[in-house]
């Protein structure tokens, strides 16, 4: 197969709130070779993104995402690493190339599974796709009461494990940040798991996090997630010595596996969360699994989006029995619930799989995506760089 | 004063080829607040740079550049300061924004130098700005023929140190590899400092680049430059224990100050180099210049394009007596000439300092702006969210 086209939807609802939810928009990407078409979606700036792919090449190592990508041939995982080789050295200095790159890569992999009939765990060489324990993923609430509610809606939909992020935490008194810990878990009852994700409030101030830790400890979170920057390693290697009880997670701003190996080298985060949306897609979060399961670090998926992204953030570690906990959106906006036909449920334990379908297994919905379409035209000197296509 | 407008101009030869010539465009950025204006520029990939200040907002944490710039006042360093960390968390997911917001974040500081009557170095709060050693930065020949004639001719032309880079280093044998830098120490002279950039060839292989030290130590290169990926860290670390003699030099692929510092800390490098048109402008490498004096790391700045550039990349360290070692681009494509009307030239004693006229003293030249500018209409859902401003 050679790749003929990969074509760019970005999806939006009308309004768009400063709020941390990702779910707000969406950037899907399609891959087209011969009789075969594969799905992916970049978590991250659709405009720039597009960008990253369709732009003039600025010189030999600062190549659209594009060039590395169309017209090569496809007929094997290998040829996937080759792609994602040639966009690492080629587009070095185009720094979007990673974000632009992951929904390609996974819609690569997507064509590739469905081209052959197989899962794409299978491709990556899991005999067996193991259930996981969802965790609900929602946001603080204003007040410890809102988290509260929240919290008991969580428990009673079922779920036993929850991470409530981001809000007012850090931005306030240690009490405040107390009274939601404790209110999340008064809501979600003695044995359920609480994860706490503070989206990098502290920047890199190990003392301003390090006082958060006695009411984390006290609430028995399992997790702290992104105290600091994606990058700021001796603040997390720092942070990781003040508790025996709460371990350290982050990842999610990798967009490279090494910088999910600093984190758990440099940093010594015990779980180590990777979105396929932003490291380049599922070959190099499988790089991650592979490196973190030796180490006892606990490989955890990062999804807040579609099922299309949930189910490719599930296949790097779909293998692995023991990494049992799993990033499972519960609260995303309609834009994100709108162009998949597919629905990753929970089974009767109230546990998740990655699909047992080709590819992905995730059937996309034309008139879901037709429903959010923005429409975006590039122009270079004249030239139409790039206009929505149909789907 | 308030940011009023940030204008984008994206400037390119007639054709770009893939040679590793960083020159073959730009990406200019003017800022205007009352009857002030600044100039920058961008290491980067233009079309998606500008994308990622224009892009509509996708969260909360995914805001475009533009967000925390425009609107803002300006009165003092602390300002840019505050713009610059607003980028950092309001758009920590678009993965862009470091390399946009450096072409913006150095016009705020020509702008701020204008409006007050100093030069930058001055506004950082250094109270000289030292000459430096420049070194004619230029692509090995294909062959060692034409790398000496190449070193014979900088030579000619009064350099006292060279850094030859990429070609077909590390793509051959490591003869091959060491006939060239044979050739470069020959034409240099015995006395000249040699420098050599080997443009992450080796990707993290350390075994491949050590089999090049023999060959490099022979030749008296004083450093061995990008040998990794930007962030292949445990490389260079173990890299650098394998020769007491080549020192080992990095950095600008640096997007954030961590990585500057992680090459440091992690990687041992002992040159340290800033792109300020990538790092997010001259101040964070001037945090990169305050972290690697006291450790003994030397600084140096990283630019192989205009004037404008240089200036820019100068003034971190301009006060850092010690720090000698200064890249000078020698070779650069008519683009990135045309656009300035000053030209940073050596002294008596061939050797360039940052300039004492206000801001960056680089006055830009309209009419070579006009000459090579491509025009750029980007839009999203019907409306225009960039075209090509008036110049």
């Amino acid at each position: 197969m050679k790749i003929e086209a990969v074509d760019f939807f970005y999806l939006s609802m009308p309004e768009v709130t400063t709020e941390a939810d990702g779910s707000q928009d969406a950037l899907l990407v399609r891959v087209t070779a011969g009789s075969h078409v594969g799905w992916g979606e970049c978590e991250a700036a659709p405009l720039p993104s597009i960008a990253a792919f369709v732009c003039p090449m600025s010189h030999g190592v600062c190549r659209p995402v594009g060039a590395s990508i169309l017209g090569q041939s496809l007929h094997a995982p290998e040829d996937i690493a080759r792609m994602s080789a040639a966009v690492a050295y080629d587009s070095m200095d185009l720094l979007q190339a990673a974000h632009t790159m992951s929904g390609v890569e996974m819609a690569l992999w997507d064509l590739l599974g469905n081209a052959r009939g197989e899962p794409v765990w299978q491709l990556l060489g899991y005999g067996h796709s193991h259930s996981k324990i969802p965790y609900a993923s929602v946001l603080f609430g204003d007040g410890p009461e809102a988290t509260l509610a929240s919290a008991r809606k969580i428990r009673g939909d079922g779920f036993h494990a929850a991470k409530f992020g981001w809000g007012p935490i850090g931005r306030g008194s240690v009490e405040a940040d107390r009274d939601q810990f404790v209110a999340a878990r008064e809501g979600l009852g003695p044995d359920g798991i609480l994860l706490v994700d503070v989206g990098q409030i502290f920047i890199e101030d190990v003392e301003h996090a390090a006082a958060r830790l006695p009411a984390l400890e006290a609430a028995d979170a399992t997790w702290l997630e992104e105290p600091f920057q994606a990058a700021a390693y001796a603040s997390y290697g720092a942070l990781v010595k003040r508790s025996a009880k709460v371990g350290l997670a982050g990842g999610e701003g990798a967009h490279n596996t090494h910088m999910a190996r600093h984190l758990i080298d440099y940093g010594g985060v015990g779980y180590i969360q990777i979105d396929c949306g932003r490291i380049g897609g599922i070959g190099p979060a499988k790089w991650v699994a592979d490196y973190a399961a030796p180490r006892g670090v606990t490989y955890v998926n990062h999804t807040f989006t579609s099922n299309l992204a949930l189910s490719a953030s599930l296949q790097p570690f779909a293998g692995l029995a023991d990494h049992r906990i799993c990033g499972y959106p519960v609260a995303t906006k309609p834009v994100a619930q709108a162009f998949t036909r597919t629905r990753i449920a929970r089974d009767s334990n109230g546990e998740v799989r990655a699909p047992e379908a080709p590819g992905l297994g995730i059937e996309i919905d034309p008139e879901g995506v037709r429903r959010y379409l923005l429409d975006v035209e590039i122009k270079v000197g004249g030239r139409v760089l790039y206009r929505t296509p149909a789907i």
